[in-house]
Parts: C-alpha cells; structure tokens; sequence
C-alpha cells in the first residue's frame, strides 16, 4: 500500500466567499493531478479562513490588541509566558495564540481559525461531490507546537470522510496478541504527511494524499481528536 | 516535489545482532522498489530494539516488575496516573512507561529503547552506505501519545542523514513578510507519513519515504527535537 502526497501548485490568491473545492480542484486538473475517489485532500488552515473570511485588522506591532484577541478566541488561557499564550479553543484544541497566525496574510491583518473547522472539512468535501460527482476526504491542517519536543507539526483541526482517530483494539499483533498500540491519530499524520510538500514559505495551500486504506475512508471528525480534559493530565 | 511513502515488506523476524540494513534492503529490493540515493528509511524502533538485543524478560501480569522496569528506564517521572507513568527517557524523550512495549515482541518479553537512538540510526546509514553504496537518510521512529490530543502519532528518536527540525528563520512568506511559523519538526512528520503504510497490526517495520528536497539531507539528530527543560511550560 503506497501512499502518494502530491502538492497542489497554482492555487489562486484566496478570497472570503471564494469557493476553495472549485479553486483547488482546478489546479490540481492544471497541473495534472486531477482528484480521484479515494483522495484525501489536505487544505491549510490559512486559506479555509481566508475563504471564510475569518481575517481581522490587527497592527502586529500592537501587543494589547494582540492578546486581546487571543483572549477572545479562547475558552481558557492554559499557560502565560511573557507573550506567548498557550489556550484552549472553542473546538476544544490547546494551541499557541488561539491559533491566530499572522504570516501567509497581508500586512495588518490576522486569521483567525475556523468557526467550525469540521464544517469547514464538510464544505470542501460536499462542493467536490457535488461538482466534480468525486468522493474525497477532507482534512483541514493547522500548524501545532507541542510540549517537550521542538518544532512544530501540522494537525487536523477539521476531517470529513476520514477516520480521526483509527481504533485498532482487539486487532492482533503480528505474534497473534492483542495490540497495545490501540489508537492512531490518522488525520493528524495524513496532515503531517502533506506538510512534508507544502512547505511554509512555499505557499501551496493543499496537497493531495492518495492511497489510504478505503476502510479509513467514513465519516470522522477533529472532535475524536480532542482528548477529554478529565482524562488529560497536562490541562 | 511530490513524496512517496512505500512500506518495505517481507522482513524476516529480527534477532539480537542481526543486521538491520540487510534485511530491510534485501527486502525492499526483493519488492520491486530498491533504496535510492536520496530516500530517508524510517524504522521502527521495535526491530531496532530487536537487532540491537534491548530485549527484556517481562511477566505482562506483574505489575510491580512493570512499573520498576519503567522507572529504571526513566531519569524523571513527568506525571502518574495509576499504571500510566508519563516520564523523562534518558533520550530526553517524553512519552508513556519509559518507552517500554509489549506488542509485537514474544510473549513474556518487553521492548526497550535503543541505548542511543541516534547511533542506531547513523549505524544503519553506514551500513547501507558501506554494503550497497547507497546514500540515504534513516529515522528510527517510535509511537508516542501527546497531551491534549487523542491518539498516537509516530515520531522520530534517532536521525542519522536528515534535519531533524527544519529551521525556516528568516525565509519570506507568500507575501515577502518573515514567516511566523520557523522550525518544522522535519523527522516527526517523515515518520508519521511513515505509519501510514506500516500499520500497528501489519508488523511492517519499514517504510521508504522518497522525495524529500535535498537539502534537508544534512546530518541531524533526534536530540533537536528534545526541547530544553527551561523552555518547556509542560516539563
């Protein structure tokens, strides 16, 4: 079973009301990759937003109006130093600054998540059925820290038509044991696995990951993602 | 620059001193697809384990044996819940009972981290380099929860051949601003695209991800991405 991670190039400049399925799946017929049934298509957080118009005015040199609204994204402020805020989000993600990003956006202005990023992954994947009569998964993709280890990863912060979350309890070891190994957090690794072609300077806004398993291919959703804060120990 | 990611199947069982590179290379040329000048082989940290003899008796019902075990694998305990210990490796690393596993190994053993992660890897480069004339990165990976989040992702614990984190400092965004967004955990996301194809239950031990841009060939070290404990909100 091998996997293809293909970038797609050529994507237009993104603008609120813009609809992403028709601009995304164009490039990818331009440049040659067409979608297929089977594809899962990982769409940046970036330009989920833009479409939405998730962008607010914000003067990065104003450290007040910043923090202001990094408050009025969160649900709750996880930790504090200095000026990086680690919260949690109305989705239910702990995240640095609400996930509020000010590169990939023009001067003076700052994106915003999703308000619901699994809507978001819904959207992109009805106007590709709809449109193009192709059945893909959708993940939305955001770019994550994490404690303890350096560098950031990208995540799933929406998923349509692909499973989270891939329970595997119960299935056999390969010396026939039940596995410990029980839970994988697929669309965070299928977002993962696309950032290695989108690259942060490079500005291509989806890429396309082909070859997942079709038993992966059902209705998800970020929220499987999102570990119960009674049961997390660093919340 | 689109990345393929191939399982490399047909792996005998490995044994203490057997060498990894050969089994992995004969099988993967046995397949139909070769190690090529440029590919970053990622290996699971359990055949690693396994070839390098870091392979321990365990009664998976003696809870005591268990937890001492763990202990003595770690150098700090980070937080316990019940039998759940998250703590400290000598790596550095941060993750579940010391990195200790029970699955895919025989009954009545346990799975320990290599001694140095980092040397297992640049052991199988030189090995691959030395035997088949062939210049490719390795990563030794291994399954880690995370707080927060739901699941398990594969990350990377020895490098050997490729940056670790990705250091994007100073590079423009789409709009010739400073990117936000500055180091990219390079071997985390080439592991979990790694998982894609290897499957807990499949017992696939390796995988080929082939494609990655040439600069990101220069020596690292899992080390980059163990960040400094005065940095760490979460340590």
């Amino acid at each position: 079973m091998t996997i293809t991670v293909i970038p797609v190039e050529g994507v237009p400049e993104v603008h609120p009301g813009d609809e992403l399925a028709v601009l995304i799946a164009d490039a990818a017929t331009v440049q040659g990759t067409p979608l297929e049934a089977g594809d899962c298509l990982v769409v940046t957080q970036k330009v989920v937003s833009k479409a939405e118009g998730r962008i607010v005015e914000l003067d990065p040199d104003d450290r007040e109006a910043r923090l202001a609204l990094v408050e009025s994204e969160s649900v709750r402020i996880v930790r504090r130093r200095g000026d990086l805020v680690i919260s949690e989000t109305r989705h239910g993600f702990v995240c640095a600054n609400a996930g509020i990003d000010l590169s990939n956006v023009e001067h003076g202005y700052a994106a915003l998540l999703p308000l619901d990023s699994d809507r978001s992954a819904r959207h992109v994947r009805d106007a590709l059925r709809a449109r193009y009569d192709v059945e893909v998964a959708v993940v939305v993709s955001d770019t994550f820290g994490r404690p303890w280890r350096m560098g950031l990863t990208d995540v799933a912060i929406g998923v349509a038509g692909l499973a989270a979350v891939l329970d595997l309890r119960g299935q056999p070891d390969a010396h026939g044991r039940e596995l410990q190994v029980t839970e994988v957090a697929l669309a965070d690794e299928v977002a993962s696995a696309a950032e290695l072609v989108m690259g942060k300077a490079l500005a291509v806004p989806a890429a396309i990951v082909r070859g997942l398993h079709p038993s992966w291919l059902r209705e998800g959703s970020a929220r499987e993602l999102v570990r119960n804060p009674a049961d997390d120990l660093f919340r």
